[in-house]
């Protein structure tokens, strides 16, 4: 029987600043664009969202403060412990030591809260009194409906129709938290009006449910409602970043020297990030570090998608951003880790691809179960579809230093727990689970239709 | 908005011994009763539970080392935080000073696996290969299911079927952990297939599913199986009580003198005993603390049922009991709280509300899920429908507190959370939630039925 190890860290030790990987980037980030393919600035993006939260996406300090009262709310669950898979290693045979950061402690049970507490704070202070927002799978969703009981805020989530109706404890968690979850598309926009009338029985999608969000947002002329995003967008990656400070204060105190391999699964990319950024910034700095943002093979954003201007959502209501994409228009397979189905992944992290920073890694599903299964039965926590993309990583990455017979220091971020999720796990366990690959030519059909956008090399043309 | 305080325990300041309120109850424990009326002999039990397990609960030390092995184990999520209820506190306008702790962190998300991972630590000590148990809502199955995983055991859980069909996620986690999970009645046992040739179509009971489970164990002629129940028992009581020991040590921390409340909710009662137990020594040595178990309103065990012997369950397979009743054929209705609808109650317990030590009080369900959304919108944690009857009388003694001005310390159990059981939340904010009361004719009923058995009063002779 193996020994546990959890490395705590005090209220007290909360992370003060939050790290800016923008003002550490080889090359400098390039900015969003118009439809007219002429920068969108700051200010265009007013109705939107918040000044503050505005100033924090185009800025290019490298740390940034923490307000005490969003610290005060993060230290419900926060530092969150960092663990030693002691019982995995053995089961391995590796030589490896094994860490994990385990996001899985918040209330809503992943790493969200810790943009969504911010968001909600700035908003706040900001005079907002109602965010809306969409949600897929429904994590989101949750996290903001409970940041926003937490700063006294109202909030509305649009849940694409098809989580709705086969998820219902997810809309129950967010009424629980005191938020209004709606069926996408809704009677309550005139997106949501316009697609019902031509596709009644339509089971929604990511890219609508945005669109209403945004609508609610804009088409709120007192400003008293703003918009919020729980991934892909540069404050958002700041706001993760305190997964990764706290990881080195508890490496520290673990008595390790700096990490050999760092590991999150990637969808939008928040949470990789959040665990990364910090040792980005290392590696930037001289630190041998292999960083892998770890993908589905089935949306192989990082692997397959090439470097574009390419619209975030379905419909064309956001800019363009610079990005490894699969196209706008991919429609992802059935795969049970809805959080890794996004068709484009953060521009932070695209540039880090580009200027070599981090390695991407694409893994099947049934190898990420097999390794959440594993994972359950050594480690005693049953992880998220998303995150088993990390723990699969993790053992590919200890079964490489045991044939290599390395002492390596390996460390993954445990997203979020599986127990809302637990689909996956059935199809798994019946046998009924399947590996997808994206055909070549549907990605050449999607990439086709973005082929007049923009080329990010034409436009090196200096900061946001 | 409030600040979060929380405050934590290291690994290594998780408690070395468990406490046994058996050593200081001013009157002994009486002894369980076989079918002739006779004391149950340690080696009776021998067939179903290891001994090192049955010395436990015959003993009378007052503290019982826990071995290395347990304490490493529980280090996955142990100590668990203790929380002060400061945005509770603001909403409710109370002077008195609410702390919860929080079990709601293991694996399983509440605190039975402190007691699984200790039974399946025992039984492995003991050459049992494999562990049997019932479970009901599901929270039992899955500690041990876990608990096993981490020992290197198999586990049978038999789930009432009605519980099976409805909630097959509770299945799935036990299948994750490794464990084989069959619905009860099974075609598996001789009990089963009784019940199934006479009622096909049977929901099932806990009765049943105890009944599969102690022949499974029974009827290993090897002795390689063994049979394991989460709660009632004095040592699971014990097992327990490293919540309560740990609870001191914190509120020490913080600061506080000895608390004024303690509130538990109460089933079987362990995680009432596992709070409670330590603050009851302090009780039974002078301190003036007011110790609570809540109870459903519509299961009242410890409010109206009388203290007597009676079976541990609906077929008659366990000894007699000394405890809290409401008689063995009772049928509870169908509240939310799947945890608290047992017909009777630990022997420690009811025998410590025999001693006026504790003081036990009953709650209606609309009451403990309007405690429980309050709670998630201003702490921000989703509990159990188990725990929302602790909160809910939380939420009393600090409006008490105001009424009379004063400033207390008042510490509830948040025994689990509620994310796999939010069917009861849906129910509140529909409107479908009611209130039951237990009629007094069926109450009187059920008593009939265990009139002719011992009257406690009769047995008061040495302990067992």
């Amino acid at each position: 029987m193996a020994k546990s190890i959890r490395i705590q860290l005090e209220p007290q030790d909360h992370p003060k600043q939050w790290y800016n990987l923008n003002a550490d980037l080889p090359s400098p980030l390039l900015p969003p664009l118009g439809p007219d393919g002429s920068p969108v600035s700051p200010d265009m993006l007013a109705p939107i969202f918040p000044m503050n939260l505005i100033e924090q996406e185009v800025s290019d300090k490298r740390w940034i403060d923490i307000p005490e009262e969003i610290r005060d709310i993060l230290a419900t669950y926060r530092p969150s412990p960092l663990h030693r898979a002691v019982a995995l290693e053995e089961y391995l045979g590796t030589p490896a030591r094994i860490y994990y950061k385990n996001e899985s402690v918040s209330p809503a049970g992943s790493h969200k809260p810790n943009t969504a507490v911010a968001q909600a704070w700035y908003n706040k202070q900001a005079g907002v009194k109602r965010l809306a927002t969409e949600t897929g799978a429904g994590q989101w969703g949750s996290a903001l409906a409970f940041a926003c009981a937490q700063v006294g805020l109202e909030c509305k989530v649009f849940m694409v129709r098809i989580s709705y109706d086969q998820k219902p404890f997810r809309k129950i968690m967010m009424q629980t938290w005191g938020a209004d979850c709606t069926a996408s598309p809704s009677t309550e926009t005139q997106t949501g009006r316009d697609v019902l009338e031509r596709f009644p029985d339509t089971p929604g999608s990511l890219g609508i449910a945005i669109s209403e969000a945004v609508e609610t947002a804009v088409g709120d002329l007192t400003g008293s409602t703003k918009y919020s995003l729980g991934s892909v967008l540069n404050h958002v990656m700041m706001h993760q970043t305190i997964i990764g400070l706290e990881t080195k204060k508890q490496l520290e105190k673990a008595g390790e020297g700096k990490p050999d391999v760092i590991i999150g699964c990637a969808g939008g990319g928040s949470n990789f990030a959040g665990l990364a950024f910090p040792f980005v910034y290392d590696k930037i700095h001289g630190a041998d570090i292999d960083i892998i943002p770890v993908e589905p093979a089935s949306c192989p954003t990082m692997t397959k998608g090439p470097f574009s201007y390419d619209l975030g959502d379905f419909t064309g209501m956001t800019p363009l951003l610079p990005m490894h994409t699969l196209g706008h228009t991919f429609m992802p397979p059935p795969i049970h880790a809805g959080g890794l189905r996004y068709h484009g992944i953060a521009p932070l992290i695209s540039q880090a691809i580009v200027e070599g920073l981090i390695s991407p890694r694409a893994i099947h599903q049934l190898e990420c179960y097999s390794a959440a299964v594993t994972f359950a039965r050594t480690e005693g926590i049953i992880i998220a579809p998303e995150t088993s993309h990390a723990a699969a990583a993790a053992v590919q990455e200890a079964l490489k230093a045991k044939e290599e017979g390395k002492e390596k220091v390996i460390v993954f971020n445990l997203s979020g727990h599986g127990l809302m999720d637990m689909k996956g796990y059935e199809a798994y366990f019946s046998g009924a689970l399947e590996d997808h690959a994206l055909p070549q030519d549907e990605l050449e059909a999607n990439l086709e239709a973005i082929s007049g956008y923009p080329k990010p090399e034409q436009r090196r043309s200096g900061r946001w």
